[in-house]
């Protein structure tokens, strides 16, 4: 018998409560009864993103939540800034390019975060910048942007300030009103603890101007239909059909996160990402981020000698934890713990033994428990209730 | 104690067995453990559209794969051709205009099909058509075109035959390589028994060829993306993250789908909207389709006097059955039964029953029982086991 775990930046655990949940018959989306439920998870959205924000539930995965920011806010050769600190910055412009765009690229080294300084710079030099795309949590390196600041520096500017929160939200603070973030796009298989196959998008309504004037070709993902449905017969609908299991799992999460509130949520997933990062330290290995890094995953240096794929591969199909190898360039380079969404100390506790027995089996000079032992002392240091 | 059913054409019922493969633990999408179940789906899928060709399952509603379909193939100031026969036909001429092209439009008037004849002759008088979009089953109608005859004529034309499937595919009988069909777009909430959130594409090589040509914006519903991650590590995979328990889901329903053979699955929605359509009709309502009548749903006139959307409001509410009222301009003046999925001959009676009790209740001139009796009369003459 060998259990399986996923600690993986995304997909993650689901609590049993909701998984249940799309055991139960499905529902027909155009029922007063269903968008009750739609009704509530929008307004859990708008708790969790701190907005008072519309919330557009999309049937699709977190691209195309960005792929709808972009659609909706870009025209061809708009001048638009990518602040990009990894693989999933780097998506931004993809994508902006994709739609047209002429992008202005402000990248940091991975592993660090873009300095709010160097998008000042980017944005005082492109006055005619009609947009900033960048990443709350970079997934690929575990570094974390201060889009706070960014946000003071947009405020002022012709630009709105675009922000994918597909791996940060409900894991790290982040405030959309306070903040002024204009759009944020989200996942629902990360912090939100259900499958995936939702994603979520607000917009302020600095952004829904920039809408309004938007001439790109679109559809499926036409921010305006979706609008238009929140306000049918008074009651929130989407243009298409709604994926209903997972709305409905995505309700009883949110009660979940509710429950615990997501001021605590944050700070529980502070505490347990800086006990496996100092796990991993105790244990003599190198930390990936050199910034803010993440609270909703470790980023560490396979140590020389070993094949980083070959130690995922044992992770996962000896110890049966999916964790994350390399994104990119840092293929076989960097291996990463998830402590996002559904998780708890002993998830912390296990992913770092997880990662010292598994070194050891591949002949790392790794002393066993001394990583577990750091990151329990942590844990009581943190006071973790 | 009030049992709750979905006999709309949309969401279905969804079998107890695929219901709870939902509730299992999540599996991380990026191991060779899901990846033979996404290869299990797609040879499961291939083998449900009668195609060696390649099949895209995409995170999106129906909607999204018919956007993807005009997004890989139409380039801004081509000319295609819709064949509509209803609100779901129309849909294609949105979508391929949002997308520049030039639409002729070969409409039948609702309640017919589009005759090959008519089709014929405006491939005929547009030799530069690079498309043709059309329906297999018309959900808002309930009628169905002759694809296989469509199929005839686009063979030998530059453009290529587009077809929503949405509703039809695992319901009637459709042959993509046999008919010469080039894209089909599918849902997965329908005659594919799981609940909404999963597409599913196919393109021909001739479809395939068209799509290297195209150059409109796109990046989630790119089908060369698609097309890549499909020979990835010599294993399916998809370009962004899986709705991984609605695949796990699909790959259950799909083995059902096997198991009592797609033939099968088409004769019994044959028989089961056959014994519909004629307890309808023995009750003296109208039927509306004129020709072609669905197998997927029967669409029926609201007897005058009564009114459509108190009947379904009654229906759901009093009955318990989710059935469908009229879309666009038949809103409030027919009522749809679905048979469609997962239904067996007592999903055949009880609908009939539940028309015959709620109009009766509405003060409708009704005898009730006759309209089940000829139901099951028919039953038994198509030897329905």
């Amino acid at each position: 018998m060998r259990k399986k775990y996923i600690m993986a930046p995304g997909p993650t655990e689901v609590p049993a409560d909701v998984l249940v949940e799309a055991a139960k018959p499905v529902m027909h989306h155009r029922t007063p009864q269903y968008r009750k439920i739609l009704t509530e998870v929008i307004e859990g959205m708008k708790y969790v993103l701190g907005t008072v924000n519309n919330i557009y539930v999309i049937g699709s995965s977190g691209t195309g939540a960005m792929e709808m920011a972009v659609a909706n806010t870009v025209n061809a050769g708009d001048k638009v800034i990518v602040a990009t600190i990894g693989a999933f910055g780097d998506r931004w412009e993809l994508i902006a390019k994709a739609w047209g765009a002429n992008v202005v690229k402000v990248a940091a080294e991975w592993g660090y975060a873009v300095k709010p300084t160097e998008l000042k710079k980017a944005l005082d030099e492109n006055p005619d910048a009609v947009a900033v795309f960048t990443t709350l949590n970079e997934t690929s390196t575990g570094v974390y942007n201060d889009i706070e600041e960014f946000g003071k520096l947009t405020v002022n500017h012709k630009a709105i300030l675009v922000v994918d929160g597909i791996s940060g939200i409900g894991a790290q603070p982040f405030y959309m009103d306070k903040w002024n973030v204009d759009i944020i796009a989200v996942g629902s298989q990360k912090g939100l603890m259900i499958p995936p196959g939702l994603a979520y998008l607000a917009a302020s309504p600095k952004a829904m101007k920039v809408v309004d004037n938007n001439k790109s070709p679109k559809f499926y993902f036409d921010l305006k239909k979706y609008e238009k449905a929140m306000t049918k017969e008074k009651m929130p609908d989407t243009p298409w059909t709604s994926a209903v299991s997972l709305v409905c799992q995505q309700a009883v999460a949110l009660k979940l996160i509710r429950e615990e509130g997501i001021e605590n949520i944050w700070d529980r997933h502070k505490k347990l990402s800086r006990a496996v990062r100092e796990g991993m330290l105790a244990l003599g290995l190198k930390l990936f981020a050199v910034e803010n890094p993440a609270v909703v995953l470790c980023s560490v240096m396979v140590p020389d000698g070993i094949d980083g794929k070959a130690l995922m591969k044992k992770i996962r199909d000896d110890y049966g934890i999916s964790m994350a190898g390399g994104q990119g360039k840092m293929e076989g380079k960097i291996f990463r713990i998830g402590t996002l969404g559904y998780t708890d100390r002993f998830d912390a506790i296990m992913g770092v033994a997880a990662a010292e027995m598994a070194l050891k089996d591949m002949g790392a000079n790794i002393e066993i428990g001394k990583g577990v032992k750091r990151a329990m002392e942590v844990l009581i240091e943190e006071n973790y209730k």
